[in-house]
């Protein structure tokens, strides 16, 4: 038979899937796709017309048009979608065939499939790719974990497909089973940590210092050029002063401060809570993604604390145990907040149908955490049908007002002794984020769409925007994407 | 048949179980209890000798000597034993018979035995139960969830049974299946932040104030009486002023600074992510509780940034952008650092085998969070075999070192004006708390101690030690408890 077969198979063609593919054929391999959506297959057949690169639009058809034993990636979103394309393949395969997961599964959900197709005699290898779109058509850092033979067969393919430094391409085995998931995880859970912090820093320089976004983007191209230099903050630098065709204003002011997660950040948060290994920066990242998706409470709880002065907040050196009263009765507060908070949402995701106000009463007494306290707790969600969080109600607000010189204070008194205020400074954090009408996941949300083409949404107008970055001048309304990170 | 047959069975008799089956005697019903360790149902027949209480030794006899419907409760550890005294006992039921587990399992668990169970006739009640040992015995607070029905017909003994806070019973029914532990499981994560704010406050009143135990117990004792007030206060006031029989020193002063976790602050945390809810009071305190426990760790790092010195940390009003390069600069190296860690340690626990210095080179490009720093984590990792935390090496050190004023100075100036840096604030603080050699957690293990007789390690002494705090002078060596809290 006379067919042209190929080296390396996809399946799911997204932004991701096509540039991957486009990728593996710069390199002189044939290169094969199919994918559920017509569309998505044209578009392959359309980019990679002058390559050795064939789009299908069936599985049956795919399959045998590959070199045995096949590779042949997925990517396509985690979770049940990976199950049923194993699912719907694995009659079409034969033993010693190749399958490799490349989109952010779990790790539970990799160690199980790699169980699984061990003994239907299919080699699997789960494999963090990141680099967003760009990374996949010019080079991403690739973490194969899994069945070491497979890894074998493919390294000449991933090799040369991966991102090089100094000549070196970045891909390695990484190890067993979901050992490439859980390492791709962790790199996700560094990445919420990094780009939360350059939030951070954005909304310092801007609201203490009074810069603005030109003379920032430069400040970040500057930082770019020494040590600090990375991916996130030359993203940044070009976010900063990026301008909409025909406007003077920058388009990073109107996009909305809500950042959205797929869930790996949280993952590793979770997983470094089982292992009883700390990241609370990880943590507080994945808190303030959190606390930025409640933005119409974050804007009715800003007008209640909006008489909160600068000058007023300093209490130096005298009375410290005054301050300290303070700081305990402040961060208390905020703790149960969070508790009764956790209460009221699951109480509608898990169909609990909780009565908060019973609860807070029958925890006045007998519990390891009764308190007068409590009696206040139970008054204001009593009072108040629906209350999610009582930091918005008014007995409240006047306690934690008067007592955020206090904390502030004690954190501060801390600091700079070195001493550890964890738990305090998380308390006083989470107040001065949750009183905040804006938070600066602006930029969160834009470093997003520009490496993972998330989208973002905006102020100024009602809908779904992606931005193309680094081409500027590109904003666009789009349908909700699925890009493969972030 | 002439038998006496008891009102409420317990299965589980330590000292919470026996405590609460005394609790439930009190009140004139009749209790009966069992448990596989002999020892602990002479201690029920001993303790209750005088009551209408009774100790057996096997299930079937326990079962045969209960009013119908059957009333059992299981406090026992939570998990798979939970599981098999379900299994032992189902052949002894009948349909209609009312099973509660009073331990504190997670709610995934009691939403499975809770349809299992249905299935089988038999009425679940998932049911927290706070308030220790002496709680279980004088009145503790009770959350069943679960069958309604249920809790219609164990209501009036629950009702004696709980605490009692203006005349009103500190029990009532919470909700539908795992609802009752599910808000167990929040009231821990609450008393995890407690804990470990009053910890905190404990510090800094020690350590930038200056006060002895005893000035600090007369204070807490002082808060105790007015808008502070509630248990965890007033042991700590007890806590406080403790000291041995026949010495001057006092207890706390020589109780390790490692505090244990059974999971329920955990669990919180991590449902609060699946749910999409902040909670970084908690999550501070759960992370506190996982920096304390590597102790060691922090022996070695306070050696290493011993010379900061707090009147080389402050940096006013000048120069912010190069305060927040610092800032970005430190957090970012602690960012990396808190994900390598996790690799390093799962890397053990579930059997990767990774090779960092690999992960971290295939990290210097393609990917997201691609950075110059990645080199120096790679030649760090490089240089030394077992590396666990690279903030534990000198490049690393003299960078953190030289940067820490400016990341205290950015938190310090954005907290001023009430401008949220959660995440910087994380990483300093994180940085604070490993390289202390010494954590306020010796504190934390003594209010475990006291409220759940978690026992704690010493400094001055091996073994595993437990004091009856509000009697004085029983400090005594004991085995290893099984407390229910904390």
């Amino acid at each position: 038979m006379d067919q042209q077969l190929y080296d390396f198979g996809m399946i799911g063609l997204g932004v991701m899937g096509r540039n991957f593919l486009l990728n593996v054929a710069d390199d002189g391999y044939g290169a094969l796709g199919t994918d559920i959506d017509d569309e998505s297959v044209e578009a392959l057949n359309h980019e990679g017309k002058d390559m050795r690169v064939k789009g299908v639009g069936t599985q049956k058809e795919f399959v045998s048009l590959l070199t045995k034993p096949r590779k042949i990636m997925m990517l396509v979103p985690a979770g049940k979608i990976v199950d049923k394309v194993i699912e719907g393949l694995l009659p079409l395969l034969d033993e010693g065939d190749i399958l490799i997961d490349g989109g952010n599964s779990h790790y539970d959900d990799t160690d199980r499939r790699y169980e699984f197709l061990k003994g239907k005699g299919i080699r699997f290898l789960g494999t963090g790719v990141s680099g967003g779109a760009k990374g996949a058509r010019l080079g991403p850092s690739i973490m194969p974990g899994g069945d070491r033979s497979a890894w074998e067969d493919v390294k000449p393919i991933l090799e040369t497909v991966a991102a090089k430094v100094d000549g070196e391409p970045c891909v390695t085995y990484i190890g067993e089973s979901s050992s490439g998931h859980y390492v791709k995880m962790v790199h996700n859970g560094i990445e919420y940590g990094l780009m939360e912090l350059i939030a951070e820093a954005y909304d310092v320089l801007k609201r203490v210092g009074g810069m603005g976004n030109d003379e920032m983007s430069a400040l970040f191209t500057k930082w770019n050029e020494g040590r600090l230099n990375g991916y996130l903050i030359e993203i940044t630098a070009s976010i900063l002063k990026y301008r909409e065709e025909g406007k003077d204003t920058h388009l990073l002011d109107v996009i909305l401060d809500k950042a959205k997660q797929k869930g790996t950040g949280k993952w590793t948060s979770q997983s470094a809570m089982d292992h009883g290994v700390p990241v609370p920066t990880i943590d507080a990242a994945v808190t303030m993604r959190a606390i930025s998706a409640f933005k119409e409470y974050r804007q009715d709880t800003s007008k209640l604390y909006k008489d909160i002065h600068p000058e007023e907040v300093a209490l130096r050196g005298e009375g410290l145990a005054e301050a300290v009263e303070k700081a305990l009765y402040f961060s208390f507060i905020t703790c149960y907040a969070q508790g009764m908070q956790l209460l009221a949402e699951t109480s509608v995701d898990r169909e609990y149908n909780l009565d908060l106000e019973g609860i807070a009463r029958i925890w006045r007494g007998g519990c390891i955490i009764r308190a007068e306290m409590l009696e206040k707790i139970r008054e204001a969600y009593g009072k108040r049908e629906g209350l999610k969080n009582m930091m918005a109600t008014k007995e409240f607000r006047d306690d934690l007002f008067a007592c955020r010189d206090g904390i502030a204070e004690v954190v501060h008194q801390a600091t700079e002794r070195g001493i550890p205020t964890m738990c305090m400074s998380a308390s006083l954090q989470y107040f001065d984020a949750f009183r905040s009408e804006s938070l600066p996941l602006n930029l969160v949300q834009a470093q997003r769409d520009y490496f993972g083409s998330h989208s973002y949404e905006r102020l100024d107008q009602k809908g779904i925007f992606h931005t193309s970055w680094d081409e500027p001048q590109t904003a666009k309304v789009m349908d909700p994407p699925s890009g493969a990170e972030g």
